[in-house]
């Protein structure tokens, strides 16, 4: 579109043509990205992670209580911050009693639509991630089932929320269970974004730089990768193709990235990748959070995945178009629930 | 109205009477109320401290906005949290690099009709807390303005905000100018409960365990001291008239209250007078949060202050009264601003 504007300037006797051919090239440009692309569902459930009303209220509470971790400080809400879109602005978070993350908070936002969780992809599930963080000596400092269980247990209005949302079992306040509701919870997040309405075949929901930045994401060969329903996230994938990506990003240290998980030299520097849904949201980028702006982070990645120098034209139209990926914050996560009243232990 | 009742339990031709007895009780009691206790304003405006909308909303993102801080990983929200309240159910809240806070959160919700702020009252008024807690080494850990503001001034969403906040002003960027802000975003943060609808009129907006508590409330004394439009939060108070604070709440170490700011002897003990709206959801209790629930709070409140033994009947009555002084969470406190995007600059 924006090429055939080239060609045409100064030419009146177009004006009659130039709507037309317009269309035409706009109707291809949508059709391309259908293929490419799939819009947001209206959350993720999926058969063996079901979403039931009771548990994603009870693990919308349990996602923003500070009382499941050791000093009762920290929530998963501490990082994963409604008001910066599920992160945190940090390259790394600060966990329990300033024990450092190793690599930087990814958004909770759509997250069920990854295939994998985690930067180095060795949490299967959200399930799986928060199960697992329950006990993390960074994430939440408690030492085992016992001792999260313990506290929760004395908070009384919990009580009959686990009943309600696990009927079945006789004793329903368990780790499991909390990983599941909280799961829950996370599969209902979902923002919908200008670019969907564009999916569903609204031509007026993109403005013009973002179709124009569209059609540069699609043609410079970001797709490869970042593609699918969450614009990645479908796939692993080397962080420095044609060039090592530290001597783009200023990383130090060097994370060796899944291989670190797996030892196949076959994953060395191999992360998930990520999904660009609300990255205009969240910076900074990257495993490591090293860069800070999202024009920079476009370049780095055009250069170490792709061989591609980016101008700053280019730059700005893509930057256009992933803007069209910040979604409304669903109500459930914008706003903070009342918790059941319970403090914790005085230490006397 | 109680009493009334025991009276004549059991006189059945009485029923034709009690309502009217009964209407008159109620009616008196109201009066008696409507003399202690004033309703909530609609917000918390002074002459000296306006509220403008632009200097609310610009106070009310910098409230949750976490890059204020040393690390950038804690923000007033961080203790004064919606999901509790206003504070954070720890007896003392974890400051900047698990620097222990001296004392008990209070909630920062109607915090604007407390006639000082701090249990020690050595704040002035909302902004002046806001001020010193920008560069406090507990609650902020920065070292000047200058880092403050360094930082501040990188995330270009603010620029705007504070210029219409502050029109008249070249450089509106000021610690002065972030109190004034977040003072006037919290003096628009009340929650008028089903008390003030009562105080209002409403004799239906008190069920009747609350009303026999609020006349216990009066009639206990407890009013000396907790009354005015807080419920409290109007005077100073020694806590511990009768008998030593801490022989009944297990404190320790001893907080000598006022006196550590004034060295005056008369302060020995002193602390402003707590307000009691939303006590019930804010859990735990006093200057160090050495109690843990409400209705043991009572007891000691009336042991240490009063000299009375409260029965677990009357204490019960008392809750439901305080029960009734639980307003609404405001929208603009409970849901989360989209904060301006800015990554903090990655340590390399």
């Amino acid at each position: 579109m924006a090429k055939f504007h080239h060609c045409i300037a100064g030419i009146t006797v177009t004006f009659a043509i130039l709507p037309m051919a317009a269309m035409a090239e706009d109707a291809a440009l949508l059709k391309q990205a259908q293929e490419i692309f799939q819009a947001l569902p209206k959350d993720m459930a999926t058969a063996e992670f079901p979403i039931t009303r009771e548990r994603a209220e009870l693990g919308r509470l349990l996602f923003f209580d500070p009382r499941l971790t050791i000093d009762a400080d920290m929530s998963c809400s501490s990082c994963h911050q409604p008001a910066f879109y599920g992160t945190d602005a940090l390259p790394k978070p600060i966990g329990v009693r300033q024990r450092p993350h190793p690599r930087h908070v990814p958004t909770n936002l759509n997250a069920g639509t990854s295939f994998v969780i985690h930067w180095r992809g060795d949490r299967t599930s959200l399930e799986d991630q928060v199960f697992q963080a329950l006990t993390s000596p960074i994430t939440s400092g408690q030492s085992d089932e016992k001792a999260v269980i313990d506290r929760l247990a004395r908070i009384q209005g919990y009580t009959p929320l686990f009943e309600a949302a696990f009927p079945d079992e006789p004793q329903p306040m368990t780790l499991r269970n909390i990983a599941k509701a909280v799961g829950a919870y996370e599969r209902t997040l979902v923002t919908p974004s200008p670019f969907d309405a564009y999916l569903a075949g609204n031509q007026e929901a993109l403005p013009p730089a973002a179709k124009a930045g569209l059609e540069k994401f699609i043609n410079t060969g970001c797709v490869a990768c970042h593609n699918g329903v969450g614009v990645g996230g479908g796939m692993y994938q080397k962080f420095g193709v044609v060039e090592d990506y530290w001597k783009a990003t200023g990383s130090d240290p060097i994370d060796k990235g899944r291989f670190e998980v797996t030892k196949d030299p076959n994953d060395l520097y191999v992360f998930r990748v990520a999904s660009l849904r609300n990255v205009a949201m969240t910076p900074p980028y990257f495993h490591d959070g090293s860069v800070a702006t999202l024009p920079e982070a476009a370049k780095v990645m055009a250069r170490v995945q792709l061989g591609v120098t980016l101008g700053d034209a280019d730059t700005r139209d893509i930057v256009a178009f992933l803007e069209s990926l910040t979604g409304e914050l669903p109500a459930n996560f914008a706003t903070a629930p009342v918790l059941p009243p319970g403090a914790v232990t005085p230490a006397k």
